[in-house]
């Protein structure tokens, strides 16, 4: 039995996430010490109320709510309470006490992420979280490291578990979203208030982490256009299935060049969007997640797992525990984060995109010339068009489907079509992504 | 523009990856030094006859057939020269003269691993090799760190994109092993000598590589089971499909623990296998590569992408070629290989798994019964049995599908099946893998 020297760990939060991380801390110990080469000592868990802890599985010798005292007293300060108060307060307490710093906290990064990074490097500390995107999936750290001398041009990321549940129970069954969002909540894939994952935000946070990342630029969740899934219908659903489709949730992160300018750029974007079949991202089923990155090198390449639960993001946690450990053993900095290119950030009317758009319109002759016309006179060409008429009606139904045209060019079409006379109404309008 | 110092880079070889890891060098030099901190100088590149290069790409001014005097003038060198001399010899003498290597030479770390380790760590030199497996994939690093808290049970790989193309092909076109083999070569996925790919070699070598690192223990190539696809036939391909399974190439790394001993241990193997449509793997097509990892903490994971190519290659040589570079700016030694704690190897006789056996037998009375008892006999219990007799014929097909077993039970039993009177032939014999 070799004796280890021991690495002070303080746990912030004992939820889902911190419960898993404390019991595998204390059942695993010595493995982890002999792949480290040194002790993992969990020296305390701060929690609000010690009293309110269900959690029969942590030792109330280790539980405090002196979260302070527990930092000053940790070489690595492990932060899961999610929120951004006291979390951020506490994690920059960790810092200034020369800690480093594992977080899961994907709120507390996309809203104070260059704050605690300057912080940390300021001081040379490490801030790792891994687990904030992806759950259980090792994404960060191939983006950042194996990707570093390629060049991230595209990122595809369905990386919100609850809407893809719905959204595949949708497809799968043709529940309404009412439906599979009462069966989410049920299986417990949803939140008691689900506003945000079927609202986008939890995606949008995870986009701005991810294109931070990969372009090595900031990228403000604020600066991410997010639109969620609570527009997405049975029938939407049902009639993309038949057209050999499925609707995802995408969080898109993308390089840019403008047309006319030149000007590079990165866009980060989160909207339910028409995936084809035969794509990777099409088979992510139930809560799973999953990560499409095109490098223009590596070529496309695709990180699949779990995207939730305690224990599965427990393993990212640990992750980053032992890497941080590591180093700490065998002495020398950390991997430097890398230096910053400022892009700027393109907004949602330079994106260029295809459109599934389906209409109600009045069946009489000169209507498809007249609903052409509105898409020549906006410059969007159109790809596919097709009409169906239900007998006895003086109703007609088209789908049209476009080219590659700017967002701008695509949202002004859309307006002029719902303004005109022989528009009854605009059924559905979905982006096109992931094209094979 | 910042004045960067420079890091000095030897490349040894200028095949398909190495011309396009100099391209790559020479043309985002710029962007390189950004993210590292440093400039990557490519001092030269070490080829067997300079005037035998036809990659016009490559300046010529760096093009030398004196490996030994560039191996003393880098601070970092490449080798992707393959094979196992000279790349053995000068990758050690790399090490000796203090400088960092990054390999993606599975052959000469398959065979040579242990030495090439002891020799680096010895002068606390970095030895990266994630171009080994996989290609463009980054999973070497994930297995390493990103799952260095959790512990991984098991990896089913396809890691050869050469047989993946051959089986994919056949399952989609019904064509034989010859035709499709036949194509294979026609566009480039396979060598003019393919023994290496459809006769599990490289899968192999892969095997000890995933292994090693997974398990955190020493597995040699030698001590990896490896069967090749040379005797999956169109006829298995197809009964496969209809049964709702594809024939894979699989690469497994088992943790294992013996039943009776209670010895804990790994498996390591090689065989084509039938996988269930349903599973991510199934949906690999072409020469694509993924890696099916399962954690017991993370659950299962997926690493997808091209698993060849020479500039999909690069891309995963660069990555640590860089990772290496910014620890040379930011000072301290890289990343500690773990702790090895050398597990026994479980030779394959000791694994269990799921057969799928299909016999030609006699058409009489009683053969059923005397079928089942040959399996009875052997401990062998039989999940499925279904027979099939084409009208006017003497002979009865029998299609087995076999519970967990091990595989010498397993043996054993196809031997008596086929010494049994009752048994005119036996079709057809394969393991299924990853249920679900």
């Amino acid at each position: 039995m070799i004796e280890y020297r021991s690495i002070r760990v303080g746990l912030l939060g004992a939820g889902s996430v911190g419960s898993q991380v404390a019991r595998l801390l204390l059942e695993h110990g010595d493995e982890l010490a002999q792949r480290i080469g040194a002790r993992i000592e969990l020296v305390g868990i701060a929690v609000r109320d010690v009293d309110a802890e269900r959690d029969v599985e942590l030792p109330r010798a280790l539980l405090t709510t002196d979260a302070d005292a527990l930092i000053l007293g940790s070489d690595i300060v492990i932060e899961l309470m999610g929120g951004l108060e006291p979390a951020r307060t506490l994690v920059l307490q960790a810092i200034a006490s020369g800690a480093d710093v594992v977080t899961g906290n994907k709120a507390l990064l996309a809203t104070h992420g260059p704050e605690l990074f300057a912080a940390a490097e300021q001081v040379g500390a490490q801030l790792s979280y891994e687990a904030a995107v992806g759950g259980a999936i090792p994404i960060l750290r191939p983006l950042r490291e194996s990707l570093a001398g390629d060049r991230v041009e595209r990122i595809l990321g369905i990386v919100n578990g609850t809407t893809n549940f719905i959204l595949d129970r949708m497809d799968t069954t043709g529940a309404s979203l009412e439906d599979a969002l009462a069966t989410a909540t049920e299986l417990g894939y949803a939140e008691a208030d689900p506003t945000a994952d079927i609202g986008g935000y939890d995606a949008a946070q995870k986009a701005a982490i991810l294109a931070s990342i990969a372009f090595h630029t900031n990228v403000p969740v604020e600066a991410v256009h997010r639109e969620g899934i609570t527009g997405v219908s049975a029938a939407q659903v049902d009639s993309a299935r038949r057209a050999g489709f499925v609707v995802k949730l995408l969080a898109i992160c993308e390089r840019l060049v403008d047309a006319e300018t030149g000007e590079e750029g990165v866009s980060a974007r989160v909207y339910p969007a028409l995936v084809p079949r035969e794509h990777p991202l099409a088979s992510v089923r139930g809560a799973n997640n999953a990560v499409f990155v095109e490098a223009s090198a590596a070529g496309p390449l695709m990180f699949y797992g779990a995207g939730a639960g305690g224990v599965q993001t427990a393993s990212a946690v640990l992750g980053d525990l032992v890497a941080i450990a590591r180093r700490h053993v065998i002495g020398g900095p950390g991997m430097a984060e890398s230096t910053h290119a400022e892009l700027p950030m393109f907004d949602i009317g330079r994106i260029t995109t295809r459109y599934a758009i389906t209409l109600e319109v009045v069946d009489e002759p000169g209507v498809l010339e007249r609903i052409a016309r509105v898409f020549s006179e906006h410059g969007v060409s159109v790809e596919q068009l097709q009409q169906t008429v239900s007998s006895g009606s003086e109703r007609a139904t088209l789908v049209i489907g476009t080219h590659e045209a700017t967002e701008s060019a695509l949202a002004e079409t859309v307006t002029s079509l719902a303004e005109n006379p022989v528009v009854a109404s605009v059924a559905s309008v979905l982006r096109v992504e992931g094209t094979l």
